[in-house]
């Protein structure tokens, strides 16, 4: 950032624990997605190619470069664990992501039917190997909505206790379902158990794909939260907001 | 597509008769369109030029070389015809189309008022010198809610019989009016009318340009369905939609 | 634009007063940004560096030096200048403005309490050195809705008054507050205000980030009305809705 005599909130400076941002890659052509790392790479800490589009996506490779040549770390999105897992076919997704040498792995259970406790299993697996990224919410809005809030806290605290480094609260690409509701606003009782409970902020990962819910959730938790499914788009929209320079965290 | 071990829909090679997509090109700029057609242009079949942005569009030779390059055919918007039509001026848009060795016309009616049998008429004049894709489906919203489903398929066949290729069903780019309803939702009247009939889904064309819409097609008629209005950023995620790798189709 | 043989609406050439059409750099990445302008550098008269994202852009200079060749003019978000105003800093914010050139300022008090009284004394300084453009509404829903048409009319002229060469109206990136509705629709009674008033159309400009937004505008107003906020993707939408090349505007 250009030397300013504003005052703002501080960063901490990448590797770091905290205001952690990561990407979504929806399948981005090649040379605009150099574009945004190579524009920003300070406010990048990782990117998730979303659910499978690394299978279908011809420069791969070369995306995943730019990505290790700016330091930032990347991990396939959950769909894809699912996929393979929903064909028995574990081991070979496994194999996959040593494959392209992933610094981290998401196991999730939006889309299939698995329960919290077998998920457990996979995360003390890929733990092995990886820095595992669990999430917690169904990406089925009526699913997710019957999911009450102190289930939320014990599924976070029984995936942090099988080895995930962090546990992503579920909101998809488009802010629906996961943490919000069927109106479509983050849920009050699933973030108000968060904040009164002892898991540490800095254990959670929230996605919040719209600025809508960016504001939200820096608004309530403050600029050094972590926040994932960030579109290629907004990555510089979204340092501004944790820095108090937008009219939706003015005050913040 | 990289080699995966698993199970997945088998696509058609280009050049082929199912499972197309086309774009729209609602005006990119030139190096982020060649972009998009280099990283991905085995899964693109054709690109629109939509409505009347070939005329202002700078670059326009570069980006139809480009097509060209990748085998990727391309045509003009309906409304550009329907403008020229407007002004007594269809011989000059002949010209026009043949100017630019456009591969394929779009000949519509959802902004003029133009009855069906007349817009054959063109259909069978521009199927000389063009692949003629038609389209049906009003883009005022309230108009296109009185087209009554048998009406849709009277249409439809009036306009194959006249030369058209395919028929185009009409969803605007913002997914409203055309084949969807005043609550924004494709018709299901529509739909299960075009299922039950003779037509041949080759010969259908939906505009689908949001991914609900998209998703809904591909659960119903499979992942061979022909898709167009896709917009340039939704190439690789139309992809793994067609072939079961995002949650919204997981299970097609 | 290529010749054709359409009779389309005539656009004054650049530097124009009217028909003026101003973009919102969001945060683009640096080879995308110049990508849009130069594919379409006739139809951009200025951009707008949003809100505070001038201070988190890594290229800042390279954007400008790319305007300034392509005869395109520049300035920061509003909320900019609310932020250094709001930490007592204004002359910082003078000297900043000045460091980086810029052809115009924005003055603004759409989220800071700042009554216009008190921002026109800011547009009076501003205006000795630089172009001021001023901006009429509050980026608060609830805030915006109180203020009456009259009260619009009178913001308006105070601004002019005070050495604003052209007054904004607000309507955020997304198209709400400002001098939209509670309901995201553009007020009536503003607009029929403003249409009442002796302001000369070339004194306003109109921010209208949505195809709905320009579309009104440009159908109640004409093909010259002044618009910003536009995104980068749309530049050549916009232009062709000018031009009736578009369903939306076919008939103005």
């Amino acid at each position: 950032m250009k030397k300013t005599e504003l005052e703002l909130p501080v960063r901490e400076a990448k590797p770091r624990k905290n205001g952690l941002t990561i990407l979504i890659d929806n399948g981005a052509p090649v040379q605009s997605f150099k574009d945004v790392v190579n524009s920003s790479s300070d406010y990048i800490d990782m990117v998730k190619f979303g659910w499978g589009t690394s299978l279908v996506t011809h420069f791969l490779q070369q995306k995943i470069e730019c990505l290790k040549d700016n330091n930032i770390g990347f991990f396939f999105g959950g769909t894809l664990f699912e996929k393979f897992l929903s064909q028995d076919k574990i081991d070979q997704y496994y194999n996959y992501c040593q494959e392209y040498h992933c610094t981290h792995v998401e196991i999730s259970n939006g889309t299939i039917n698995l329960s919290n406790y077998e998920k457990a299993q996979f995360i003390q697996d890929f733990s092995q190997d990886f820095t595992v990224f669990s999430e917690v919410g169904d990406k089925n809005p009526e699913a997710a909505a019957e999911l009450e809030s102190a289930e939320w806290l014990a599924c976070i605290e029984e995936d942090l206790e099988a080895g995930a480094d962090k546990v992503i609260t579920e909101a998809r690409e488009s802010g629906t379902s996961g943490i919000c509701g069927l109106d479509g606003e983050v849920r009050a009782d699933v973030l108000g158990g968060i904040e009164t409970s002892r898991i540490p902020l800095e254990k959670l990962i929230f996605e919040a794909p719209t600025k809508r819910m960016q504001a939200l959730f820096i608004n309530r938790l403050g600029p050094q939260v972590n926040l994932a499914n960030i579109a290629l788009s907004d990555v510089i929209s979204l340092e501004t907001l944790r820095l108090g320079l937008r009219s939706d965290t003015f005050f913040c």
